[in-house]
């Protein structure tokens, strides 16, 4: 084979998150849905998500059904493989963001820590920590796929509000109560302060 | 508290891959580059990306800079750290598709089953693997990392290509020769071969 002279170079600049998020009319951002189980996460995620796609935004939502059997399949219910859960999931929210999307997560992610570990992975003002809260009657009388029937009968261990705690954020971006106002209306206050904030830019 | 009627609910409908993209004028697909050490992946990925992008395409890019450092810090080199790296970028990879992005992988992944095992994560027609070729010889002179002669030296264990195999692709949807074409001609390949598939709507 006669070897030609190698000319295989280029410029090789690399785009950057503001580009690719300008180009959507909106800023990355991470908007992170904590609260007990029932407390209204998913049903707050995905009515988000709806609601901003509808207005032309470009999003990903991030929970348990695509993250659990997928990407992390491989870790167990122990501290140590809840807290590389919410690791992982942070960094792939920190790749969502960096190509310019408004990443929507629900999870319960019960510790200060793990929260704080994500929030520092992002640049500042992109974490919008989002404390999805309802009484913990309230969510235990809605339980709509009976886990805390099954965590107090003992059937479930170490749940979240029953036998493990929630550290309820102390300096959360926003508090939604979801015992007191309709999916409407929280997702109207989201909104605001996505445009307050100037992730949505249009 | 009085308890008010609980009316937190929403027709929860999940917002679908197809019509992330469908708004982004274009089909998901994931444009996985593999090939030896300077064969070029990186080049043609960030090229491509930029290329995309211009085009008003909704991409991003997963490469070592932005994944060994973060979601992967904790993997090591061995086989089996290898194996979960390439997993965990393939997951990575589905997601962004699901969010309706053209993701563009710059791995040298050099075993045949992991390769395999991402496209059979991904739906039929979004695996797009493009054999980026360079004789290793090319490669080894490029070497802009000093990264052959280390392996050389044996200062490298295990480098592809020397000391560990490289598996040609026997099924990849498109093999480019990078010692033979400049980078502008390989990109006015892969964009022919994305609009022939109508992953580019436009």
């Amino acid at each position: 084979m006669t070897q030609q002279k190698d000319t295989f170079t280029w410029h090789n600049t690399v785009l950057t998150a503001e580009q690719r998020a300008e180009a959507k009319g909106q800023r990355p951002a991470v908007i992170w849905f904590t609260g007990l189980s029932a407390s209204g996460k998913s049903t707050l995620a995905n009515a988000l998500e709806h609601a901003l796609f509808e207005r032309g935004h470009h999003t990903f939502l991030l929970d348990g059904d695509n993250v659990r059997h997928g990407l992390n399949k491989d870790l167990d219910l122990s501290p140590e493989g809840r807290q590389e859960n919410i690791r992982r999931i942070g960094e792939v929210a920190k790749l969502f963001a960096d190509a310019g999307l408004i990443v929507v997560t629900a999870f319960i992610s019960p510790y200060r820590s793990d929260r704080r570990m994500v929030r520092e992975l992002l640049k500042p003002g992109e974490f919008v920590e989002v404390h999805v809260h309802a009484p913990l009657e309230v969510c235990e009388k809605r339980d709509p796929k009976g886990l805390y029937a099954k965590a107090r009968a003992g059937e479930i261990k170490g749940f979240t509000g029953i036998d493990a705690p929630y550290e309820v954020p102390e300096h959360a971006e926003l508090v939604i109560d979801t015992s007191k106002n309709d999916v409407a209306t929280c997702i109207q206050t989201l909104l605001d302060y996505l445009r307050e904030k100037n992730i949505l830019l249009r």
